[in-house]
Formats: structure tokens, C-alpha cells, sequence
């Protein structure tokens, strides 16, 4: 599977008054890596995705993280992110977040291939991941 | 002019690592209060505003603030919006953080009634704001 | 167990391009519901926790959520924060956001009861949840 | 006097409804590009400096920014910061974030070099910026 390494300095700004990353933001960072593993899988930014697919989006709708160690302003961390798993129009993602070379946080996302459903426009429903997205993601 | 008056309770993730604010944050305060005073006046909120008068949105374009004392999680501060300087497409908001008694930061935002050009569709243009916006904004 | 009410307005800011609160964010509504939790349990806030206890904080290090349905800029959501199992030194809240009556958002989150570690100042050290402490967050 | 140029990813989380750059996000990079500029003058990062010249912070206590041409998820924009001017315990950043060869925003920082009151160290007090820093930030 495609592995991507996203590199992320840790601002002033993401820490909180303990001085360390305010763990929501873990999730942007993670977020962000899933747009760049995308963007440099198929050479598309989300917007370019959706148009070319017809689709809504990719929304995540489960994940989860473990924090072991606390990143502090200043830090250049390391994402490393890898689809663990793709079904019919869904993937699992896989981020671990490097301080150099120690695991600092571990999360996952589920993420869902989505558009209109062509009986009610104004509904959303998954659709199957296109054939030549799937040989793309697989690397 | 109308005044309207917003509160907020600072939460641990807005504050940085010296334990205060971070001072973004406070645009984002005072935007989110922004939007309390065009709900409260119009009775609309930002979507139902940008149907009704078909306009793309009222963007800030110019933005300050001082920041006199700050303020610490567990505040629950409030916000003193006023529309001070209305012009024929554009208007100047006032927004006083109060802590307590204190005048805490004192922000502006200068914000513009925006819609599409009707020449070309694809760029924005300044419009006149209604008649009847002004007069619930004058209060 | 403890149920604690919080209530979140939707702001402008918290919502990405596809219109829907960006999901990170919904990590910040859980952490500052179980700041409320606390502040209501013990009649205190965190900095006044760590201080009696003597704890450097009560940090997540296993934290999940499940999006439902999304929320949009003007809602104002309802998070219901319970604490569902105590350990000796860790406990797991659950959060459910609720948009109206609907389930929206189902989140989790495990926290640590740490301080400094006697032996060595420099690093952290779970302790036991004061029997106090235990008391209020049992309800 | 020195110029430092940042660089920043828009991400989809900086973005709001409207597809652009939220504003208060715009604070973000600039005090990000304040950071760099001084990790790049005196080869320290903010802690460093806090514990090197006895100070509690450099705050900002005035802040502004104009809006000029709003910039979207996946810009790579570049932030030229310089401080523009230096008075005996405060200075004037400039910045100007350039979205290719346009420049979008435009904004500035007044920042104090700020430590405890000698007299009631409870108190904060403006300090003389020291000779060395001065030299390091004229380059």
C-alpha cells in the first residue's frame, strides 16, 4: 500500500496552556497528511477529486488516537500515513505520527466515498471507489 | 446604532502555552459576535442573509485590535459589538471584550456587502447594502 | 455515574468548505464538555484541580469518535458527558452530540490522573483518583 | 532590517464555508512568521529567549490586517515578515503574505518585550529589548 510522509512543525498556537499540542489537533495534522497522501496518489487536490468523480467528498467518519508522548512548540514531527484497508467504498487510514524516531501518537481514520443519491439529490450516498482511485491508493 | 452583547467562556483549547488567549482567537470572538448582532437585527442568519439578498457574504476587509489585559481559561468574557460607521457598501463594526469591568481587547472590522459581479459571474462586486438591512442595523 | 449537559453553538469558524463543522473540532467541544463536567463534579477548574491535588492535569491518551450527522454553522448542539468506567487512575467519559433529538456525534475518551513522578521530578506519573474525587465523579 | 519569508500550506481546515482562508487564521501564520523570523535572527526559540533573556514573552498588543485577495485549500503562500521598527522595549512587524506574485493580506504586529515587575513580580513590565537582540533583528 501507499505510504506518505507528511512533515509538520508544531506552532506556538496548536499547544495549550500544559505546553503541549492540544490533542484536536492531531487531527488536522492527520487530516491534512490524508489531502497529501490523496493529492500525491492522484495528483489531485480535494476539489479537483470531487469534480472529476462527481463526488461530495471523503468524509471521515470514525477515527480514533492514541497519544504516548506530548510534542511541544517547535518540534518537527513526522506523519506517516498508509491505507491499512480498502472495501467496496470505504478505506481505513493509518496515522503515525513520528518525533524523531519515537512513536508520539498512533490514529486511524474511516473514511467514505461519497456523492448525490440519484433518486433524492438532496441526500448523500456512498458510492463504489473507482477503479483507477483503487490502483492508485494501492501504490 | 444597535448594540448586541455576546459571551463567551474561554476554553483551555483557545489558550497557549503562556496560559492566556491566543490572541487569533479574539478575531474569531469577534467575528462569531458579528454574526449574533446580523441574527439578532435581520432575524437571519449568514446563509438565510446571503439567499434573501442574493449577495456571496459580508467579508471582512480590514481588522484590528489592542489587547490591553488578557484573559485566562475558565473566563467567561463579554463582548460589546456595535456597527459605528455605516457606509453606502460597506460598514465598520466596534467590538469591546469585556472582562469583568475591565476593557479587555478592542477590536474593529470593516466588512463589505458582497455580491457577484453581473458582468462577469466569476468575480465579486461590492453592492449597495438594502434599505431595509439599514434600518435594523441603525437599530 | 455523573451526566453532565453541555451546550454548543456552531460557530462560522468551526466549519469547513463543505459547509459541516470540521471533525477536530468536535474533539474541542468534548474536552471543554469534560472541563464542565469536572468544573461541575468538584466546583472547580482545572488549575484550581491541579493545585489541591497536585496533579500536572488529567490528560486524554485514547480518544475515538463516530460522525453521524453533520452539523452546520447556526445549530446549537446539545453534548451529554458521562463518565462510564473508573479505573485506579484512569477513567472513560462517553460524549454524545445531539443536533435536536438525533444522535449526531458519538465520541470517547480516556483520561489519566498523573502528577510528577517522586523518584524523578522531570517525569510524569499516573496516580490514584482521590477518594473525593471519586465521590463527586460517581455522582 | 532583517526579512524573513514563510512559508504556509493552506490546509482544509484553515478554510471556512465560503471556500477561503478564515481570517483569524491569517493571525496564525503571521505569528507563526514572527516566530520564525526570531528563531532565525537569535538562533533560539521562544522558550530559549523567554529563558536566556529573563522575559515572560514578546506579546502582541496591537495587531491589524487588510484582506485583499482571499486565498483557498491547497495555496502555498508565501509570508514576508520585517520589523519595521524598533523603539526601546517594543517593535513594528510587517507582513506581507503573497499568494504568487499578488500580495493578499497585509498586517502588522506590535509586539513588547515584556518580563516580571521587579518591584511585584506578580505584575508584568515592559523591558529594554537587549543590545545583542537589537543587533540580530536590525541583520
Amino acid at each position: 500500500m501507499l505510504v506518505n510522509r507528511h512533515q509538520v512543525t508544531i506552532e506556538w498556537g496548536h499547544c495549550d496552556p500544559a505546553g503541549i499540542v492540544y490533542f484536536p489537533n492531531y487531527f488536522s495534522y492527520f487530516d491534512a497528511s490524508t489531502n497529501a497522501l490523496f493529492l500525491r496518489a492522484l495528483s489531485l487536490n480535494k476539489y479537483e477529486i470531487r469534480k472529476k468523480y462527481d463526488i461530495v467528498g471523503i468524509p471521515a467518519v470514525d477515527v480514533g488516537a492514541r497519544f504516548i508522548v506530548p510534542s511541544v512548540f517547535g518540534d518537527v514531527v513526522t506523519i506517516e500515513s498508509t491505507i491499512v484497508e480498502i472495501k467496496r467504498s470505504s478505506f481505513r487510514m493509518q496515522h503515525r505520527l513520528l518525533r524523531g524516531e519515537t512513536l508520539a501518537v498512533e490514529g486511524h481514520e474511516t473514511r467514505v466515498w461519497v456523492g448525490r443519491d440519484p433518486v433524492d439529490p438532496d441526500k448523500l450516498k456512498s458510492k463504489p471507489i473507482p477503479q483507477d482511485v483503487l490502483v492508485q491508493l494501492k501504490g
